[in-house]
């Protein structure tokens, strides 16, 4: 596998990128390959300026397997927090011995602007409504465990795409390995420029997509992401966007249903439909860790 | 020793289960039992919606005994803390991998509530008012370490009965040890129904059970479990129930004293009585630890 | 190696005790020194009642390469915090086996008072304005790997050197090891009395100091410690004892820019001098660990 540094997006990631991840991660799934020692003696620093102890802990239990050790920097009371530069504190945590750093931050870019500073990987575990690089993979290994190839298979994802991290990084993932992707929000919620998203089709009504979908996607719902613009009323959102029983029938008998958690119960999926044969909600969650451990030895086995 | 997946309470508890975790706590403390690998590659998680430096570090340290990894998951900031159902936070971090969860919450009968939902073993670390199970065994380990045999022995439970945990799992392990236990308080804090103390004796002066006892456990006294009842004056309780000076005379010579930990000095026990000789609060603590492998062992090591 | 069982301050230390812990420092720096298993089996607190991310990582990544177990005792949230005696804490950590305890607390000489009661070892991080031992140990290992022998360097400490914890120590270690020391601060930031620091000279000008200028450590502005006597207008200080590109061409050219981080950019040092070849501030941070690992295995690897 070849070294890169940092992780950061998958804007210019390209396909055999993808495909390595997905291959490593999948090793270590199924026990091929051996893990328990392979990063011994490296210290990855998880640096959460917003909460998240799903996603840490998945990063954080990648580490341990991969014999690494996890560091909680406490980024919300740090010195960083404080007024310190983010340059200097990169400097400063390089200087005592850090490898990687798991970054989680509610500014879009802000692990970018980080990298240049730090002299070890940074690993994006969220920034903003940018990117979360790892949640695309897994989403896409998910996919590549149902189908094999994921050529003219169809991917819906559905909801907030406009503020979503998650969808931007998991649609082109899915897209790098072949699949065709809709994006279905209400108008306000669907991407603002095309470009970023040019390899997609756009809807606005869900029930004209679920007959076509072999992946369901559904997003969380964010209220705290407002950036000024006009939102729908929620109500519009869960009854035009949400999962309900009706709905489901309306998917073809193959389809599965993806999330990227925390799940609103009742808003985006009912609740009776998080743990039906066809989610695969626990499983994107499962493969999140063998992911994670692929890029962290990606970024970290070279100097081992 | 049998597996047994979840460890939640000793309400149903059997004096074998009692005996064997003492048994094993015993030999890890005398260094007879090889530790250090014996759950290695296993991830416990700590989630303390309660804070409680005391006995997470407690586990915590049982846990690296026995080469485990311990992680922090931040319950207060969680998503399930956030709205998520604890069922849905369970699969979450069963597929994280996840082997153990330490549990403690405000409310009694959280952990059960979580233990369906949660494909690994979830250990009681104290919920509300209920229970807290490994206190319980190692209050029991104490005195048997002193004691040899606890039949015809006499255990005092002393203070705010009907609001403690540590109370209900300390009387059962030691009744099932053959102990007569003798709860003490004032009338408003004894407990409520008998059914659950049915094997204890009430007293409300604790002068009349100082001199039959062969050990005494004060408690904490607790002003945050309030549930709209009428609570005796604060000075009542102190006056009435706090082992003082004049109190120590009281008692046997051989009568050890007990307090589950934190005390408050000069409440529940005059701080000149918290390291005579008599007293058995360190061990209990230092007794902790070794329980507390116990317990992981045996939820974890059928798998290893 | 002797044997010392805590670490609080340097008033008191010798000139042998600082030169072992440089040189064991600068083995572990080079590699000579084997540590990934040298204290394998001990578990190290960290107790920060005051947040510090940077000392706290740098103690723990000190552990984590000696193979020893960190565990962050959540001083803050502790029960040490709700009334419990520091006394009381120190034998609870000690009976759940805490075989060192890191300590960092806004008062001075809170260490000192917990090291009588604590059968394990206390290593101060920080108390107050009084002492942070292991910063000074660390300045003094960078003076020494830029001049070798300190007998004749001067070292000027320039700042609020009154409240500075770091001072103290740092001052006092260079002197051991023969520097000449001078003190330059505002009048009022002057240390108030002379016997503890009766090795140094003091200034109030630095202009003055510059030319004689061997290393210029700047400290921290630090607003968060007034006792209630009058402080200079903040403007004075960062325009009389700021490092400027101006001043920069007062010192002579071999001399050595030093600050025990984090900078406040444009306050104690230009932006532009931070990372300017004669700076020494990230090599300060990078030798913490490798001090910090000298200063654990002296304390705990007696009975390893």
């Amino acid at each position: 596998m070849t070294f890169q540094r940092h992780f950061l997006d998958l804007d210019d990631a390209q396909t055999p990128a993808i495909e390595s991840l997905i291959a490593r991660a999948r090793q270590f799934k199924s026990g091929v390959a051996h893990a328990t020692t392979r990063l011994r003696g490296k210290l990855v620093l998880g640096m959460f300026f917003e909460a998240s102890t799903r996603t840490a802990t998945s990063f954080a239990a990648a580490a341990y397997r991969l014999g690494a050790t996890w560091h909680d920097f406490g980024a919300a009371t740090s010195s960083m927090s404080k007024g310190e530069t983010p340059a200097d504190t990169m400097h400063t945590v390089r200087a005592v011995g850090a490898d990687a750093i798991v970054v989680r931050h509610w500014e879009s870019g802000y692990p970018h602007a980080l990298a240049p500073h730090f002299h070890g990987s940074i690993l994006n575990a969220g920034d903003g409504s940018h990117a979360h690089p790892t949640q695309g993979v897994l989403d896409a290994m998910t996919l590549v465990e149902e189908f094999g190839t994921l050529a003219g298979r169809r991917l819906i994802i559905c909801g907030d795409i406009r503020h979503s991290r998650v969808a931007r990084s998991s649609a082109r993932a899915a897209w790098l390995l072949g699949a065709k992707v809709t994006l279905c929000a209400p108008p306000l919620l669907l991407p603002q420029t095309s470009p970023g998203w040019g390899f997609s089709e756009l809807s606005t009504v869900l029930d004209d997509c679920l007959p076509q979908a072999d992946a369901l996607m559904l997003l969380r719902v964010q209220t705290e992401r407002g950036d000024g613009t006009e939102l729908p009323p929620f109500a519009d959102l869960v009854e035009g966007y949400g999962l309900t029983e009706e709905r489901l029938k309306l998917l073809p008998d193959h389809c599965i249903i993806m999330h990227p958690g925390p799940v609103n119960r009742d808003v985006e999926v009912a609740a009776s439909l998080i743990r039906v044969q066809r989610s695969r909600i626990d499983r994107q969650v499962e493969n999140g860790v063998f992911v994670r451990m692929a890029v962290l030895e990606r970024a970290l086995h070279h100097a081992a």
